[in-house]
């Protein structure tokens, strides 16, 4: 697959000004159409955690866009909160962002992607994927979710074809956004977002023989 | 811990016939007062999803009984079905019974458990809390989630003397229902609910110099 | 098993004065004969990593002493050494003493309880287990390989009795030679040895329904 | 570094006739010099576990090859073998040829990679990294001691540019010598030796800002 041989699209979920883009950027210059979105921002402005709506785009898609090649889970929801100042609207909130957009993006996308020989999903996970840290029950319990799901996808549809994996990104990704969110962090201890738009990018070129289903990403030096 | 100098209360989420009682009949013997809670069925009918309905029962309980010792969550919410038939109804019901339940316990639990010296938290979980396998993205995701969830509370409230310990059941418990959902299952391969409920009151009793935060928990032979 | 109903030894290898120790009163107290081996210091002085006087002085045991009814191994072989400064000779011997001890006793062991029905072996990890820090490269190489060897026997011999566990003590045991190695270290921030033994009594204990395989502890608010 | 600017060698040590000539095609295309060592066969015969032998070699390499751009340690050392057949030698000889040159190969290799800024260090893990089974106390209590060395290299060396890799090969590897040793396996469900080289030299490849740490690969629709 490392190369198109007839027109197929990406969606990615969850886009963003930051790696959003660079994803587009990346998989744009290997040829592909990339379809975003995002709750508000550049792209098909949706809430992917709503089933109707997601179904009914996807059917858009389907009459407005080539054939799927993949999905890219990009939907952050982070959350930093003490156990007992989090509400239970932010723990359903971080999950439903998290996880049931992820289900309802998969529920569609595989079925397409298997009749067209298969295809790629990546959930993008974050250090709390595996290591519930104080501060992140909310955070951490749906990324632990999100990892499982994913696990549980490539399970059942890899045999046809479903390459689903998590990407655990273990650092922050270089951004106006992240710079503003956590001050006096060091630039060059972070993550490159064309760097990691093109790790991804190499996971959809996986040959059928060597895939992946879980990738930890952290910026050299990274503490882990 | 390892005896009760004044009367305690041990709360039991998702109190069954089988392992519900089982739990009873220890920590009853061992002096504990035991409230027990679930949808339906014996002891307190609540849906212990429904944030104000849990808030208002505490202060019931605070009432009623003897100062709490410790949460058991033992909400099961298993689910078998493939990916592609399973509804957002089922992902969101099964993640409610299960996370958002313990996240509701938890959070009036512990100021209380804190405001005595500390207190233990058991979450129950199952092979698929560790590993995702095919028909189990709802229930693993959920599972995932909660085992995530438990370590978040153990890193956070753990100095505060909070005890939060993920059990990773993994084999079938023994009783009438489980009979039924699983024949020709052999009941020497399964757990029994008494064996279990003695574990379970272990690690209520762990001196605070030995506290286990995940116990995995299969009968002799059950392949892992 | 919560009762001995015939003569039981119990074989502590690596004995110490601390922790060792402890493990011999509780055991006594449960009724078992404890046999202890070290290299040197209390007990029989063997070299627990030479196959042929293992060999040997398992047959004086089953001489000299009640059937075996489990072995504990607690050789614990620290090191923290910068990989560039250590030495082919520290991999090997802190290898030799952790894995290859662990194997020979293991080999001889295992028919013995399989003949008496089955039998409980623990080997001592720590948190170097499951996490390879800097400075313990060769340590935690050694130990990740004790952790695997621990799951390959019970995987292998789960069915015929033997109930194998690793228990990742994450923290430090307080003894006079904790204190002069890690001066500063806050003793209530210790795992007290007698409170240890009791759990590795515990899970010689466990009814064969409920097994655990690997076991973690460390002290309330010890961070993981 | 998606570029050689300058000549670099990279070393594979357990160098074979199918993945091992896979992985030299594809760096020496990628501009690399490849340095091969095994026991017997092509390139340097050398024992990679003789301490002296290494380091005399890695003097002459100093001499006789451009600087080392990473190491790529791919001893095999397979071993299925039930427990109790297990010899002391065996286990020994097994952790050896994964363990001991590693280490022997990574302390020569590490001081002259940070010389350069940098290089990479992959060591070729197995399904029984991470799990071991029945059959594996020898082989997996090997691999799980090259998984942890592995990590301990990446925390320790990380700062100062060593990317230390584990990549667990959850699959077999498609070879005349696989097709011998497991007969009646499905070559469509096996591992590409080229594809699984081309992943590798994307591993070199990963920017200072997207490391990777543990890569698993398995073919479509293996079972895991």
């Amino acid at each position: 697959m490392s190369s198109l041989t007839s027109p197929r699209s990406v969606l990615i979920a969850g886009y963003s000004a930051g790696f959003g883009a660079a994803l587009a950027r990346h998989f744009e210059a290997a040829g592909y159409t990339v379809i975003k979105a995002s709750r508000s921002g550049d792209g098909e402005q949706l809430d992917l955690t709503d089933e109707t709506a997601v179904h009914q785009w996807f059917s858009c898609l389907d009459r407005d866009y080539p054939p799927l090649a993949g999905v890219i889970h990009n939907v952050m929801a982070f959350l930093r909160e003490p156990l007992l100042s989090t509400t239970a609207a932010q723990l359903e909130s971080v999950w439903r962002a998290s996880v049931m957009s992820a289900f309802l993006l998969t529920r569609e996308a595989v079925p397409r992607l298997e009749s067209q020989g298969g295809g790629t999903l990546i959930y993008s996970g974050a250090s709390g994927s595996r290591r519930a840290g104080p501060g992140f029950a909310a955070f951490s319990s749906a990324k632990f979710a999100l990892r499982g799901f994913a696990q549980a996808v490539a399970r059942e549809h890899g045999a046809r074809g479903i390459h689903a994996v998590s990407v655990i990104i273990d650092g922050l990704i270089a951004s106006d956004k992240t710079a503003a969110r956590f001050p006096g962090s060091d630039p060059q201890r972070m993550i490159n977002p064309d760097d990691l738009a093109a790790q991804y990018l190499e996971l959809f070129r996986q040959p059928a023989s060597v895939w992946t289903q879980e990738l930890d990403i952290r910026p050299m030096g990274g503490s882990f």
